[in-house]
Formats: structure tokens, sequence, C-alpha cells
């Protein structure tokens, strides 16, 4: 496949940086440490932004939306009209993930990467020239009436997938702040994800598939043996993009092209559950150092998420913040762990120091 | 020793709401428990303050300061003047807790309990007419200055141990709200949290007693042969409230006397690390009902917290909603995870049901 324009993201190369925000730290009223891994996260976030003292601003969710092929084949517990149905219930505000991105003041924007259905115009659109204040965002991007079924041939075509990541890329160009919440809704994408752990992981496919949005034990079996038929018949496809053009969603490949581009422009990227790690890994096949731009908010309880989470960090203190076997997806568990990337900054940006509070260090032995 | 005039804490019992809550989360658009830890979380808060519309109001934060005469055996890495260079620090806002606290939105009441030192009068004190909005209040209700060796004799008496309790108890009913978050500061306080998770729970002295603020090998090593001199001492010591008065703190006596009354009134208790929830076990040991009414915010990197929760959780949904290696105390913990009880009442609140938002369901198989 020709490379589309892909953003080329350079390594953190911050020694100094990331010295001085040590030190800062340590210079903290509180025992060397002894906020464990927030202390962690400040420093990666001040890595990511360049600064030792780092703000976030504005934080955008994006939920990626698209329909698959292959739900057709009855991975899903689902019927794929909850795919338009849930982009309608994230836009009047009902859903987990505009709940919560409600309660932190994230930004709320669902991209129509590839849904099956056509949605009607709104005024708060960005399209209009003056959408309503704080309002979910409906951003069209539609690139197919979802994908074909994958286990009969490509789930989309070159073409098809570059145009994804070309969209992907442009949106994020457009979004205010300097942070990306990962989400995305689509029927039948846990299978997708799964696919593209197994090829590009090769990890195998019955310990990365896991009951979706709630399959019971024959429809996982079921589930299972149809990824196999997938896996069989692309058993020749192997380089990234491809993988991701055979087995991927749209939704998918618009994520990757946002995670390139936001990488690029040394945006924090909130990841959230297993549909948006198998974006990331796409993205990191491409450019490594999308990884250093990355905080993971969660681990999910779909089983191939720590197996997944196992090839992508380098690293324990890059572990997900969180740990409390969501499934859901949306950019829940993004949205929910916001906060404490919240909480990491200002205890770099506010906390005194033991020189400035007046408050004696640690006894010498 | 005299019981005191201890609040009573009756068990929930409200099956029927219980099972309202648990058919009002399973019918969110959302595939059935896929929130997963964040449900039973809502379910919990739902519970304490008996409604299944729970909304949490005017959350508290109480920082429970007091010294320790066990100091002078050299149990900390820190001299014992930063207890009050703490509290300093806590009232001017640069600690952890206060930076949390802000982010949070939560109200900082910083508690003198048995400071060894006075603090000067300050215009935001509750005791005047008008406290600056927002500050941060110190309230004193210091029963002594600080505790004496309890390696040579009881800790504090018995009639000081009664005082510091009504002091906690009294101090709760005057807040507002229905939320209580605990903190503590006290160097030496380990050491307390340690003795007294020991002789009420039976644990070898070596397991359950950590670093703390940060000894090396060699001061854990004289830390756990001090702590050892002192059970010997109070050998013959069993039962909860003389085992306070032994080798208790005057902040985790306070901080009991204010559980138990938090508990009595259906204030949801958020529970920090090691200290905080030494003093939660002991207020179950008099009211055993008090734990319905606690989240456990955070298991803390100190070794005898995973030990201690043991002992106080009946089950795995309620171990505590943050692993972050924190061992800092004060309250962060319980600060820092405060959003995810936001975010749980806000699922129960706000999320749109399949027959509101018009999702259809799973499929039937």
């Amino acid at each position: 496949m020709d490379l589309w324009n892909c953003p080329v993201v350079p390594p953190l190369e911050d020694a100094d940086l990331a010295a001085r925000v040590q030190h800062r730290l340590d210079s903290k009223t509180k025992p060397v440490g002894s906020l464990g891994r927030l202390e962690a996260l400040a420093l990666r976030l001040a890595r990511i932004l360049g600064t030792e003292m780092p703000q976030l601003q504005a934080p955008q969710m994006l939920v990626f939306a698209a329909d698959h092929g292959l739900a057709a084949r009855g991975v899903s517990a689902y019927p794929v009209d909850v795919t338009w149905q849930m982009v309608e219930n994230f836009l009047a505000g009902g859903a987990a993930v505009s709940v919560l991105s409600r309660q932190h003041g994230i930004a709320l924007n669902v991209v129509d990467c590839g849904v099956a259905r056509d949605f009607a115009p709104r005024t708060q659109d960005p399209e209009h020239k003056l959408p309503q204040a704080g309002a979910p965002r409906l951003w069209r991007r539609k690139v197919a009436y979802g994908t074909q079924d994958c286990s009969t041939g490509p789930a989309m075509t070159a073409e098809q997938c570059r145009l994804a990541l070309r969209n992907g890329a442009e949106l994020v160009r457009k979004l205010p702040g300097n942070a990306l919440l990962l989400g995305e809704m689509g029927i039948g994408n846990t299978s997708s994800a799964s696919l593209l752990l197994a090829r590009l992981c090769n990890e195998p496919i019955e310990l990365v598939t896991g009951k979706g949005t709630g399959l019971d034990a024959a429809g996982l079996a079921r589930k299972v043996a149809v990824l196999r038929q997938v896996l069989d018949f692309h058993a020749q496809v192997r380089e990234p993009l491809q993988v991701l053009a055979a087995m991927g969603g749209l939704e998918i490949a618009t994520m990757a092209g946002a995670v390139l581009q936001a990488a690029c422009e040394r945006r924090v990227i909130v990841v959230d559950g297993f549909i948006t790690s198998a974006a990331v890994l796409v993205a990191s096949r491409l450019q490594p150092a999308v990884l250093d731009r990355c905080v993971f908010a969660h681990c999910s309880g779909e089983p191939g998420h720590a197996r997944m989470l196992a090839h992508l960090l380098a690293d324990a203190a890059e572990r997900p913040l969180l740990d409390l076997q969501m499934r859901l997806g949306e950019g829940s568990g993004a949205a929910l762990a916001w906060p404490l990337l919240v909480s990491a900054c200002a205890v770099l940006r506010e906390m005194a120091s033991f020189a400035s509070a007046g408050v004696e260090g640690a006894l010498a032995h």
C-alpha cells in the first residue's frame, strides 16, 4: 500500500527537561516518591507538553463511530442499529461518555467515520457558523456505510483506509487545546481489535477474543471461530496498513490517523480501552514514538486488552491509571481517568516546596 | 474503659432500594455490568444516601493532626516539627491535599487534635463569625501536646481518649454536606496504625510495619523492634478503646469519633490510606455497620494497608478505587479518588435508559 502522508513523530529527546521536572517533584512538600504513579504521570505530561509547568487545556473527546460488515456474522450481542442509535445518544447527552465528559468539562466530538446511516443536520454541527457552546458536535467524515465483511474480502479498500487516516489527521488539526481523549462506537469493533492484535502481535486469537458487549459462552465460541476464518482468509497480510485495511474498522483507521497527528503536535493522548488501544497499536507500528505521548486510562475487562498493553508499554510506570473492570468503551474510561491527569499537573504546578513552605526535610542518618 | 456516648450505627436494611437501584443501572444505555466497579460504587452510594438518585453535596475533607510521643524513639524519617509545619502548609494551600481539594471543590478542614505546638489565630478560623469562603479552616480540638511515649506507658489516658472521640463526633455534627473525606498528619502515626492493626487483628508486627515517610532498611528494623516492645508492654490490652488509648494517636481517636458520627448520620465516608483505615478499624470494632458507609479510596504503598483491608472488606467490589502506589497520607488519596464518586452518582442520575434514548437492547439468542 502506498504510504499516505503520515505525520512524523520524533522521539522525545529531553533528558534535561526530565531531570528538571524530577528535581521539582522531589523538592515538593512530601517524602520523595510518595505520590507514587501520580508523579510518573506528572513527569510524562511535562515531557509531552515540553514544560516543567504543564497545564492541560480545552480537552477534546473524539468518539469515532463506524459500522462493521463482520457484524452480520453474529459476532456481537447487539444489533447493528445500535451504532447509530448510540451516536444519537452521545449527541443527546445521555450516554456514559456524555455524562462523564460533561462532568469534567471535556468537549465531546462524535465522528461519523462510517456509520451505516445518515444523520440529520443539527444546528450545533461544526459546519454551522455558530455551534452551540458546550454542545456535543458531530463531525461528518463518513468514508462508507460501514466496512465490508472481512471474512470474505478486505474490510476496506486501500483508498478508503488512506482517506480515513487523512480524515483523522485533518480533524485533529482543527481542534483547540492540547489533549485528545479517544473513544469509539461500532457494533462489532471488538472483533476488529482482536484481529489487529492477533495479526500484528502474533497473539493466539482465542486468547485475545472476549465477550464484547456481552456474548454468552456459545456466542464467544462462534465469535472465535469467525475470527479464525478471517485470519485464515488474510493469511498473507502482514504490513500494518494492509492489516488495518483488511481487518480493521473505519473508526479505527480514522482514529489511527488522529493519533498520529496528535502525537506529531505533542498533544496528550488519553487512550480508553481495547479498541482505542488497537488504533494506537497500528499508529505505533508506523511511528513508534506516538507511545511517548499516550496515557493509558484504564485496563479493560476485555481479556485482550491486558495482552495488548503488554506489547505497548515499555515499563510499569505506564500501566493504565484505573482498573475498574469496565468494558463499555465510548471513551468512558478515558473521561473517568481525566481528573487524574489534571491532578498530576496541579501537583507539579501548585504544590509548595520544602523551602517555600518552611518545612524541614528528612533526617540525616 | 467506660463507654463514651458512642453513636449507634444500624446496618443498612434496604434490599428493596438496592433492587431498584440495580434495576436502574441495568436499564441504562450500556451492556449490563459494563461499567464494572463504577456500578458497584453507584449502588453503594445510593444505599448510603438512601436514594435512587444520589447526589454528593458539600464534601468536607477533615485532616486530623497530632503528635506522637513514640516519635522520640526514632520511628520516623522526619523530625516531629514537620507535623505543625505541614499543618501550616495545609492552611497556606501548598500541600498535596490542599491542591487536590481545591481542584475538586472539597472544603479543607484541618483539626488540631494534639499537635505539640500552638497555632496563631487566623481570620478564617471557624471561631470567627465570617470565615473566608473556600479558605482552609483550622479547628482547635487539642487534647494534649501530643501523646506520651507508648513504649513506657499508655499513649493517652482513658479520659483523653474519650475526649478525642467526642471531639470528632461533635465536629462532624457541625459540618454541612453529606460526604466526609478522611485525612491525617502526624509524624510517627504509621507506627500507631501498625500497632492497632497488629493487636486488633492479630497480625505479626513485622508484616504490617513499613517505611512510612521513607525509612531505610536499618530504620525499618529499628521501627519494628520498637513496635514489638510496645506490644509487649501492653500485652494485656485487648479491648478496642483500651488498645486505642494505649497505642493510638489523638488524631486517630478523634477520627474514629468522626467516623462513628458520620456513619450514624449516613454521610459517605471516603477513607484515605493506612492511618485513616486504622481509625475506621477501631470504629468498626465498636459499630460494625460503619463499614457499609465507607468507600476506600486507594490502596497505600504502606505494606500493612493491604492486610488491613483484607480484614475490613467483605468482598472484592469494595476494594479501593485506586492503586497508584501512593503513601503520602494527608487525605491525598481520598481527594484524588473523589471525582470517581461524583461520576458514579452522575451515571445513576444522568444516563439515559434504553427506553428513553430509543436504543435497542441485546439480541435474544
